[in-house]
């Protein structure tokens, strides 16, 4: 393991590095009276880079920030909360590409350096006059200490803010890495449903930054599940300003590695709190397949049974209910010999060779009855490694999504 | 359409057809005081097919049922419920092989003409005293009337029997196909965790059988989700013993259609009451994909919607939320053009060229707040199609899966 290099800081967030304000209010897009319209902004043109849903189904946002990232440069961030703005036809694309308009407009900068999300309810409309008083309210509430607004504003059915920021020395200059997240409901691998903003003062070139948000993201929101639904609008984009005037990180940079490692924690962390924070979730697992025939094998076992519903409302109850991991496994496409199959949760044997471990029924009960556990499962077969974090699933969860 | 040209016999089943017969006997497997051990027996050796769990992680019954069959003869089916034999090791397989041999040898056969299933709760061994005694019991129980008991001694978390019999002319001999079957949870294509035996006294011979197995499997089980969960259990077998002396059916005889619909009927029955039986289950929904650009497209796409929690979490509380079939067909793999999609439940028009339809959202609650009702999907880029049935899925699903 790599020595930790990068410190948090302490109620870090998107404005936490050099040269960018952020802010959140409300524009009465939901009907609760709370905020729901953010903006990110920078002080100077940004590098940026952004990955988005690999659903067919796009919304609208995202049909146009994906045009607007080819140019690989951005001012600001504009996302509202409560409306996807998402099958909504060209009047849809016509409402976004507005937005983004209006607030480069306020900005003083070109409409393309503009990129937009949404997150809510598909199929309606942008109320567009709300969202045009919003644009000039979050205009004139841009802060330096703005950033825990917009990480608010963005929230749908999340129960809880989702910030982080980390710094570190590069060529003796301190960088800083902040971020935002929503998450809570259609939360599936590839990616989570879930919108991140990412913003750093680092110099880094389009590609080197590019590259390293794509790995950042497979190491974190692409391993993660709630309820195996994948969004229309899931986008994560990142911000680079250069504000810190490090030596430029491009190509293979001997400290690249540092920033690397630091955005993989910032994006992991943000994971973390995702899950932990899905829709009536009790308990956060950690399944975790070794020894599979190849690292794609792992994968598939991996994600067979973290989203199993059998498994997960067995969790729900507190059930070790081991066969139903055995089920999930011998259905997951990966290549599986019954035979040789262990399984331990939390480091109590619960299948050993395919069958019932040692271990009394008690502590594997006591063992996936925690809020948080690790299942480990080693096929041996070959050295193929995958984990994903998962949830259980509840009745609270079926109840909040019966009625949206 | 094809003229319908069977008649359903009332209040048949396994024994319907000549030269079968059937009891259901309690053995102690189940703590409850309800039946666990059923047996169908032919009088003399059928003809036998069979279609077994794609899933890798076999039950020791699968296995050991999956080498008789190669033998395509057949004299009798013993079942028990309350504990699956899977995960059971090398002696998961003695206890199946012995149930078989036992069997035999009071039937006067050889073990090879016996299939034995199992269902019921993974990695557990089978209570082989009991086992031992249930088979003289059913052996001493079996007769022409007992079908229904074999119906309800297989019968799992299922709140009714699963049974059916259709008589039709071949040749001019009245020929009678019967089956009953289990289901209730692990429900998915490829099949569902279910069993389902079936009996016919038509003369046909094995291979002619497995072909039209197959088909009607295909139509039916096949076509079914639940929960998303594929068992290690799932076994259809049929068996045909040439009481009713037709002219033998083989190759592309041409009554041998008229035995094909029949038999598709009563599995597609059967496959419907298993659905309508599902755990918690409160809507049986109907996913018809027309439109696709291929057969396969149709069926990714049914299956995606059919399998979606928070589409299934959705009707639970009649709510249309068209968006999350929208965001279900543009993860399924199947090709589709958002503005090319329509939508309609039960003849309401709810999505058109991917957009919300003209209708009011009160008439569209109407429809998916019926216990049934058919969700009709045209994606509007070629001639595949493929239908599904699928459930709901409630807040008493979950809890009844928190522990079982």
């Amino acid at each position: 393991m790599r020595k930790t290099v990068f410190r948090v800081v302490k109620g870090g967030g998107v404005t936490s590095p050099k040269g960018f304000r952020a802010s959140g209010v409300r524009c009465g897009i939901k009907r609760a009276r709370r905020p729901d319209f953010a903006m990110i902004a920078s002080d100077t043109t940004a590098v940026a880079s952004g990955v988005f849903t690999t659903n067919q189904i796009k919304a609208a946002p995202v049909r146009v920030s994906m045009g607007h990232i080819r140019g690989q440069k951005a001012r600001a961030i504009v996302a509202n909360s409560g409306n996807a703005n998402a099958c909504t036809g060209v009047e849809g694309i016509a409402d976004a590409k507005e937005t983004a308009a209006l607030t480069a407009r306020v900005l003083g900068c070109s409409a393309s350096q503009l990129l937009v999300c949404s997150t809510g309810r598909i199929g309606r409309r942008l109320p567009m006059e709300k969202i045009r008083q919003g644009i000039l309210k979050a205009f004139h509430a841009l802060s330096r200490s703005g950033g825990a607004s917009a990480a608010r504003a963005i929230m749908t059915s999340d129960t809880a803010r989702k910030e982080i920021a980390v710094s570190f020395l590069i060529g003796g200059r301190r960088v800083t890495i902040g971020a935002c997240a929503k998450g809570a409901g259609m939360i599936d691998p590839n990616m989570a449903t879930m919108l991140c903003f990412v913003t750093t003062d680092a110099v880094i070139d389009a590609r080197t930054l590019n590259r390293c948000l794509r790995e950042a993201v497979d190491e974190s929101f692409n391993r993660i599940t709630v309820d195996g639904d994948m969004s229309t609008n899931d986008t994560v984009l990142m911000l680079a300003n250069g504000a810190s005037g490090n030596p430029p990180l491009r190509g293979y940079h001997p400290e690249l590695p540092r920033f690397q490692q630091a955005l993989n924690h910032v994006l992991k962390d943000l994971a973390r709190k995702i899950v932990s924070d899905g829709e009536g979730v009790t308990r956060v697992v950690e399944v975790a397949v070794t020894g599979a025939a190849s690292q794609l094998d792992a994968r598939r076992a991996a994600v067979a049974v973290a989203k199993s519903t059998l498994v997960k409302t067995a969790w729900a109850g507190g059930d070790p209910n081991w066969g139903r991991l055995m089920a999930a496994l011998g259905y997951s496409g990966a290549r599986v010999r019954e035979e040789l199959v262990d399984i331990c949760f939390d480091g109590v044997s619960a299948v050993r060779g395919g069958q019932l471990g040692r271990c009394p029924e008690s502590r594997l009960k006591a063992s996936v009855s925690k809020p948080r556990f690790k299942v480990m499962i080693n096929l041996h077969l070959g050295e193929g490694e995958h984990t994903v974090y998962t949830t259980d699933m509840t009745v609270e969860y079926v109840r909040l999504n019966m009625s949206e």
